[in-house]
């Protein structure tokens, strides 16, 4: 390289700087296309062990990566040129601080010297994400002399750490370069020894994720209860809480995005309270004194304000604290399987209690089952014939809105298991396709396993994007078609004037055409026999021809299904209990 | 109303706020479906002249608002409800900034009590969109005291009189709520006298807006010209600019977005710069010794590098600082043609400069011409016909990246009125579909001509759920399918390795089923008669059947429209001027 070539300079200072990411454990680049992230896809090219993932509309792209590294956990890296397009990435670049994924936001500028001078493309992108990154940093215009590329080095290592934990999240890098873009020479000089991190010796692990055991936890006296919210919790959590379960008499209410409900966990947790907890004797009987939480705050609203007002004490090993019902008075930072081998009894065990928590949600199980079993085809059906048919160790990534809270009713447990994903950080109906795309990528590179997905006909559409990523899918996707947002069916805004347009907005897309625009086999299913055998012919392909990519569109009833639904409760709420 | 209705007292806080946003000028509402943003909604319902469009897609309603805003010339609201939603419109936020287009972001939220504790759907959405909002308002949670109603609705009043200028652009005001969120009772009493706001008295106009006459502007001595780059300029301009060149003998470059190419100064202006300046011994010797700007930084990239050193008068009436080239020692916050009036000369008009800079654009032109007509089926034609069949006084909205460039480089000037648009705040190639059906929705109310379009694939591709808002076009869309961005064609990254899966990025949509699945008719056109019988076959189907929509797409061969570009530029290069 001559000291001119701008270009060259600009290669080194991104290679330097993907040198420190990848060291740091970032091994995929999503990237949306344009001019000024030139060199850093150079570099990208140029490095080892980073796989590229171009897309073209960066709010897609940004689920996609946020999908890849919910289902890696570690840190992937989003590259867009400047302007407005790193904007697009705002949405999942929420979800992601929300709900605690890695991210590392890559996004490219043109010289400081252009910002509010009304340069193309240029717009000030500096702490572009507000609140919503952990960090963001703005290291100027390429140097290469030495320090400066240990420097830009170092920032790479540093933003894939603080993206991985111990709070997880997104950090943005913003990227100035000046023209000319391109190398001019070949520019092939390695990054120079010293500025290549070495490998991160096995051990040091990232900041605050190493495992310690705690002094003991003192429980207070009085009935206690665990309610696991949706988390993503170490492998060594089921074994631990069913242990400490049993050996305190504690009874334990699992949300399905716990990841306690469907593995070998599943018999240790209760899942039915949702609907049990809507029997005002119940609610009564069955309330603790105490409640420890882990993770998040559960999908279900009814077991949320029943829980207002119990003293809570919050696990949370990401330093989060989730407690919109105001009922947490400490809060711990700490993994949590550590936690419940710390836990110490605060009197003898009540098993009674813990018996009487399970008896009742047992009752509530089998009365689901009866019900379910004469009612008309409805969307619980649709999530017990999906639990029933889905591989053991595969993953599901469920929809925000009415499917996530079908799936949390009615979806009961099984030990084979089963990875269950939602994107509950901000809880939209946002982006669900390319998330699912991401997290199927991430499956593909052996991350995690192939992933389902279940979603609503709005959430299917919201993320018209996503439909161009079905070459990235590597298991089918079940949409519940019941015409627009069928969560307003349950909320005191049916039934205003112009409700259907205003509230549940069906869009009335045709998913056969929409399907075969884009690249998928349509199925239009009504009935669990015939999602029953979809699935399982599904199942039965993936191996044979995986680049099928089936769209099973389930037609509902809305009406008919929130019948069988409120019938549950109903049924609940006059139960004795 | 009872004091214990919560659903009633949010309905009165959202009617206030909502009769201050009428009473500023605020007639339309881009609603996409939630709950919190229930009170809102029923407002508006409420609301006499408020038109409420509903669109599912966020990022797609903040550009359909960002389209109505822009042909209107005053504020259009958004709503959305709370979470990631309103991060949704962040990328047309950015563009509403930057070139500053009047919205009022309306984020539904719920209470300030549940931030930052994890609350289903609830994120910090103060101050959501940084620097890219003019103002961020907070009012907190409703009260209806008669100070608090006559604050609220002084707060929409304020918002649209900031969104609409002097320097437009977005006002956010974040609107948190309480459950139930729709009304117990009738909840019917309108909104207390004294609170919504008498109609503002006709000639209070906003803030900055007025015209005024300006003291004689002294024209420092030597050679002139007058560069006008993008803007949303006064009706009086182009008289004004005449009168004003013909009295100081100062050439007029004009911008395709300045809005002077097409109409009645087209005569009077220049439009060939972007070839001529090519010529090395036309730029020397064409250069002036000062400049006087209006509006943004022009699309021409070589006029902008050409115009670097030369001392420049910037003139923008909404406080703009737009020169990337940073030439401009002052700026003056005034109307332009005001400042055509009180211009001054500095010397005696030096007629035979403004005939030279005349001839050499003719000279251009007419090689344009010649050059064209021996030409193969290009980029070049497409520009040509459009701009031959368009119907007079009607709209066109250009995308960016090579299509705006085609268009500045071959459009020539036509004295039929033909209003351009372009969202050159940040140029990106995002939500053009989406702007599109904003546009024809204002004209649909009598807000400017209808408007077609001119896309690329890529941009088309982009804003897929700008497909779904195909019933608010009224006229055809024309995308040209050159099969990705081959705007890189003509940068340096073209021939670097795997330069068309990162860079140009072909999405090879079939374009026939995208239409025929989003509603369109299809067409596909190869050739300048073929598109100009099937401009005029739609401009004379669009009164019988405007449900029709065309989709014309346009194939074309990038590697032949390049040569015939770079033919072009390599003529005039050799050219004697």
């Amino acid at each position: 390289m001559t000291e001119s070539d701008t270009g060259c300079l600009n290669l080194r200072w991104a290679a330097a700087l993907l040198a420190g990411l990848t060291a740091g454990g970032v091994s995929s680049l999503v990237l949306s296309p344009g001019s000024r992230s030139t060199p850093l896809v150079i570099a990208a090219q140029r490095s080892t062990g980073l796989a590229l993932i171009p897309i073209l509309d960066e709010r897609s792209a940004g689920f996609f990566a946020l999908g890849a590294a919910r289902a890696a956990n570690r840190p992937v890296a989003l590259l867009a040129t400047s302007g407005s397009a790193p904007a697009h990435w705002y949405p999942a670049v929420v979800e992601a601080s929300e709900s605690g994924v890695p991210l590392v936001l890559l996004s490219a500028d043109r010289p400081p010297t252009l910002r509010g001078f009304g340069a193309n493309q240029t717009i000030d992108q500096t702490r572009l994400f507000g609140a919503f990154a952990r960090e963001a940093h703005d290291p100027g215009l390429p140097r290469v002399d030495q320090a400066a590329l240990a420097a830009i080095a170092a920032l790479g290592r540093r933003a894939a750490a603080v993206a991985a934990g111990p709070r997880p999240g997104p950090v943005q890098i913003n990227l100035p370069f000046e023209e000319p873009l391109v190398p001019a020479g070949d520019c092939t000089e390695a990054v120079p020894a010293g500025v290549t991190a070495s490998a991160i010796p096995r051990g040091w692990a990232e900041d605050g994720a190493a495992g310690s055991s705690l002094t003991p936890i003192a429980l207070p006296p009085g009935r206690g209860l665990v309610v696991v919210g949706p988390g993503r919790f170490g492998a060594e959590l089921p074994a631990a809480l069913r242990h400490a379960a049993h050996r305190l008499a504690l009874p334990v209410l699992a949300d399905p995005l716990s990841g306690l409900r469907f593995g070998p966990a599943a018999d240790a947790v209760l899942c039915n309270y949702d609907a049990l907890l809507r029997n005002a004797d119940a609610a009564r009987a069955l309330r603790p004194d105490w409640v420890l939480r882990f993770g998040g705050a559960p999908v279900s609203k009814v077991l949320g304000q029943w829980l207002a007002g119990i003293p809570a004490l919050l696990v949370d090993p990401a330093g989060g604290w989730r407690d919109p019902e105001h009922g947490v008075l400490r809060r711990l930072v700490a993994e949590p399987a550590s936690v419940c081998a710390a836990l110490s009894p605060g009197g003898a065990p009540d098993t009674a209690w813990a018996t009487r928590w399970r008896q009742a949600d047992q009752k509530v199980g089998a009365l689901a089952e009866t019900h379910l079993n004469a009612a008309p085809w409805c969307e619980a059906q649709v999530i017990r014939t999906l639990l029933a048919h889905l591989p053991a160790g595969e993953a599901l990534l469920c929809a925000n809105s009415l499917p996530i809270r079908q799936l949390d009713a009615w979806s009961g447990t099984r030990t084979e298991p089963l990875r269950l994903h939602g994107n509950r950080g901000a809880s939209g109906i946002d982006g669900q396709l390319s998330t699912l795309a991401g997290l199927n990528h991430a499956a593909r590179a052996g991350e995690g396993p192939p992933c389902w997905a279940l979603l609503g006909d709005l959430s299917a559409v919201h993320d018209l994007s996503g439909w161009l990523l079905a070459e990235h899918l590597r298991r089918p996707v079940v949409v519940i078609n019941n015409a627009g947002g069928r969560i307003f069916d349950y909320l005191p805004q049916h039934g205003l004037p112009d409700f259907a347009r205003l509230w549940r907005t069906p869009v009335a897309p045709d998913f056969g055409r929409l399907a075969g625009t884009f690249g998928f086999v349509h199925r239009r299913i009504s009935g669990a026999d015939a999602l029953a055998q979809a699935l399982d012919a599904a199942t039965a392909a993936e191996t044979s021809s995986p680049a099928r990519r089936p769209l099973l569109e389930v037609c509902i009833d809305a009406h008919a299904s929130r019948s069988v639904h409120r019938g549950l409760w109903d049924a609940v709420a006059a139960m004795s209990l």
